[in-house]
């Protein structure tokens, strides 16, 4: 019997709808296994800048440093994303999170569940089967460097910086993945144009010498870009760079049939801090329409990493599975077969979910 | 009548026999219209440093300035792929041509032909009547920034950097072809993320204000990747930096069906030049399996840009689209369906599109 205390970090958008879902799946997995399960709940983002003037406060991120796991939401706000002269925006917030918990391994698990098979543009022959683990690097590359104008503000300029250590920690968590999975690892990079890719590859090569029963393969993020869609059954586990691993994974999300679906963890010298890997969502916030099966599933993965219970997290799993064989969906992951007394709003469909668990 | 002088730079792989098939396409349309085109060919990439030491000799810059046109293959080579430390480089001799020869502006036609539905991995109903003309930066951007390592080497940076009049002059074209196609402009960055980006948005704003009779959109290029697949007939023209050039259109190319069927035209202050998007593909090298449509495609570009000749350009366009409703395919775009005899190697489909010329 585990008690743990649980940061809930809606963020802006449909964070707050979404991670509602969250935490009543966890409530609810607390109480089946009798766990002891206590929240507290904090500002990020466009909603913390509107409340304190900038967007991660002090007494937010200490809340952070002192849970056991953060069920994270989204930031943003179209505001800040048309005027880019803005000097505070949601998004800092956020990347201020990721570094100041050293979160630096992102993993985002793309799987198809088998009823969605017909909700990808990609074609279910192509994808039957896919089943890939992203490694992103993220207190790292362009995202963290010095960045700035010159030249009154005519030139602007962004530094990409990556040491060998930040490399090798990651890489070896993608390796050690790799192991319990397929055995298989690509690693991407831009190697023949870009230093820091390669010094990535130099030491991927190296951290694989350790791990002679991987099958290592390096390619160029272009050629990356394109095999994902052309052949996704290829891969296995990917571990890429922070901004890399930011397109491939949101492109990669057409592999699972839609972004609503899917959960990522982030993890490194603390705390982690689970989320969808879909935005803030600001079209359809408040219309209570939002997919939250992968704020569920970031709650699984939660369940999984942070604390260790596996049984629980495959529940939770199981129960989002079973959702679907039943036959529902949110508006997002629907189509044109799908009954509309099947297509349920955000909170309907976290019912459902408790019903499966 | 035209009278032009052509260079041919084959490049490394597969660039060899492609261009051969393009060169032949171009004899063909001069003979056919009374134009008379005199060609060189030159070396760059791999064969360059095998010969010479350097990726781009300076005879190859001169003889390239001087010609009307340049019909290009692909650089690269997998022996340097696998070294990191390697301080000669295929891709410096590529690079540095698109510098010297001021090509800022790369042009990426995506167009599927009709036949070429099933090709794809991606479903015929979510392609059909997709065309998306990218543009992509090519002479500044995290390529062509300060490069280097600090602390021993154990720390690799790279600088990106944009200048107001860099993304005015692309902006322009893209606008203008705009103009002349969808009226819609979609323009791609990591505004909430990177300097460079918000500048980009900056100016992109800006020049759209000239141009009030074009719908302009901006999305995130983690978006942008996932909107490609999702609903590719969203987009009409795309403009885009460098970087997040090079991997949506390698990404999109899988729109067309194969990598093997995408052209591009890359111009700017001079000569223009014209190049597949496929790589060096070491690994079909030599086989005379090479898909040559590309190549022939890409003097169709020429014809078209370069030196005005339309109709010549459509022809061109037009016999690969017999050759394909003929049933005639490469290896890479045939299908399960295709019959042995309709499998053309590189020369084949090169005489094939000879014969509807
Ligand atoms: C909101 C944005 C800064 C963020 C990123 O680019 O990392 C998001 O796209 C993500 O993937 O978590
Ligand atoms: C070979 C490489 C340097 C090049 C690039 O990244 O620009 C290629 O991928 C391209 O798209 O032309």
């Amino acid at each position: 019997m585990a008690t743990k205390h649980i940061l809930i970090v809606p963020g802006d958008g449909i964070g707050q709808e979404v991670t509602a879902v969250g935490k009543k799946v966890l409530d609810a997995i607390a109480a089946k296994f009798g766990h002891t399960f206590t929240y507290d709940e904090t500002l990020i983002g466009h909603v913390a800048i509107e409340a304190t003037g900038v967007p991660l406060p002090d007494e937010s991120l200490e809340k952070m440093k002192k849970s056991d796991a953060v069920l994270f939401g989204a930031v943003g706000h179209p505001k800040y994303d048309n005027d880019p002269s803005a000097k505070v925006r949601p998004e800092q917030g956020l990347l201020k999170m990721r570094k100041e918990l050293g979160l630096y391994a992102n993993l985002r698990p793309i799987k198809l569940f088998d009823e969605l098979l017909g909700a990808s543009s990609i074609k279910p022959e192509i994808l039957k089967g896919a089943d890939i683990l992203f490694f992103r690097e993220l207190t790292g590359d362009i995202y963290f460097g010095e960045k700035g104008r010159k030249n009154n503000g005519d030139t602007a300029y962004d530094i990409a910086e990556y040491s060998r250590y930040e490399v090798e920690r990651i890489a070896r968590k993608a390796f050690d993945a790799a192991r319990t999975r397929g055995k298989k690892l690509c690693s991407v990079d831009k190697a023949n144009v870009i230093e820091t890719s390669r010094l990535w590859r130099e030491v991927v090569q190296k951290v694989a010498l350790e791990y002679p029963d991987i099958e290592v393969e390096h390619q160029f993020v272009d050629a990356a870009a394109m095999l994902l869609i052309k052949d996704p059954r290829r891969f296995d586990v990917v571990v890429t760079a922070n901004l890399f691993g930011d397109i491939l994974t949101d492109e990669a999300s057409q592999i699972a049939g839609s972004m609503g679906m899917l959960a990522s963890a982030s993890i490194g010298d603390g705390t982690g801090v689970y989320e969808p890997i879909h935005g803030s969502a600001h079209d359809i916030t408040g219309k209570g329409v939002a997919n939250p099966l992968a704020s569920v599933l970031s709650a699984a993965l939660l369940l999984d990493i942070s604390f260790g219970l596996k049984a629980e997290s495959e529940l939770v799993i199981s129960a989002v599975d079973k959702v679907l064989k039943a036959g529902f969906r949110t508006r997002d992951i629907a189509d044109a077969a799908t009954p509309a007394d099947k297509i349920l709003g955000t909170e309907a469909m976290g019912a459902a979910v408790l019903k499966y668990l």
